[in-house]
């Protein structure tokens, strides 16, 4: 239970504050917690049953990443009209459905992110928008050869296992 | 590829720094990163084929999570001494063996971790050793359990879902 919260940075993507919490016990503790908006990702399953991933550049990482499309929630913003806002800016595809696929804490040992799965379809084009400072290519593969990168060990984001693992244990490898 | 950082926090989990990359386009971006020393997590698997899981609490949370056991590394611990320790410590168990499932980046958007992942076999029981701070319950559960808790999405926390979802495509559950 939060107790007493102290800011120490407020950033563009991470508000980062010292915590006081009372553990279950009654003991209390001090806790570094990063509090950020939530995010949306999307795996997107194009008419021919092709799974779209990007290859995008992570500071963190220092080089390219493959990843499903994602972005952070503004302010107010539904998870779903998040993640159709970021298909567009993203990948350039404006889905006619989205279904929940899971909801994830990436990094729970220090921030608060919940991160929203979905399964995106019936995707049309659109133009394409990107933020200012994303660098990123749109992969269409066929969901054999995403799950091969897979388990090749060459996806290591944690929202693009969860969502592949996922949609290959639903059997949405296997049709459209 | 990192021209600059300029550190903003050092704390005792989270060292935050904003930094100017150069994106493969050649443009320059600042971005927030936290940099972390890594960490280690390994679902158990006793004698008799059930996984250990423990209920954790959680600052980011507010509330106690299902988790399989994980830490940081320490300054030049090898992942799978790392997780050795971390499961005497936490759950009260000395592995046998100890093999690789996989590797995380559990928050590229904003963090450098990288998330060791294994399984641990031959337990054999040995003192707990909770660090300050810590509350948990150790649950050892049968697979079909744990993979029920998960697909009812009462297990959110990202490694612990591609720990799960990896060990039910390799076969995990149901065999020891």
């Amino acid at each position: 239970m939060r107790q007493d919260s102290r800011n120490l940075y407020r950033g563009r993507v991470v508000t980062l504050n010292l915590e006081t919490h009372q553990l279950p016990d009654g003991r209390q503790g001090q806790f570094e917690v990063i509090r950020h908006s939530g995010a949306a990702a999307a795996l997107p399953i194009l008419p021919d049953g092709r799974w779209v991933l990007v290859r995008q550049y992570r500071p963190a990482a220092d080089g390219m990443v493959w990843e499903i499309p994602a972005g952070r929630l503004e302010p107010g913003e539904a998870p779903a009209d998040c993640i159709v806002r970021e298909l567009a800016e993203e990948i350039g595809y404006h889905p006619g459905r989205v279904e929940p696929l899971g909801l994830m804490h990436p990094a729970l040992g220090y921030s608060d992110e919940r991160l929203h799965l979905f399964v995106a379809r019936e995707l049309e084009p659109v133009p394409q928008a990107l933020e200012e400072h994303e660098f990123l290519e749109v992969v269409p593969l066929p969901p054999t050869e995403a799950l091969h990168l897979l388990a090749a060990g060459e996806v290591t984001d944690s929202k693009t296992q969860v969502a592949l693992l996922l949609a290959a244990q639903r059997g949405l490898d296997r049709n459209e």
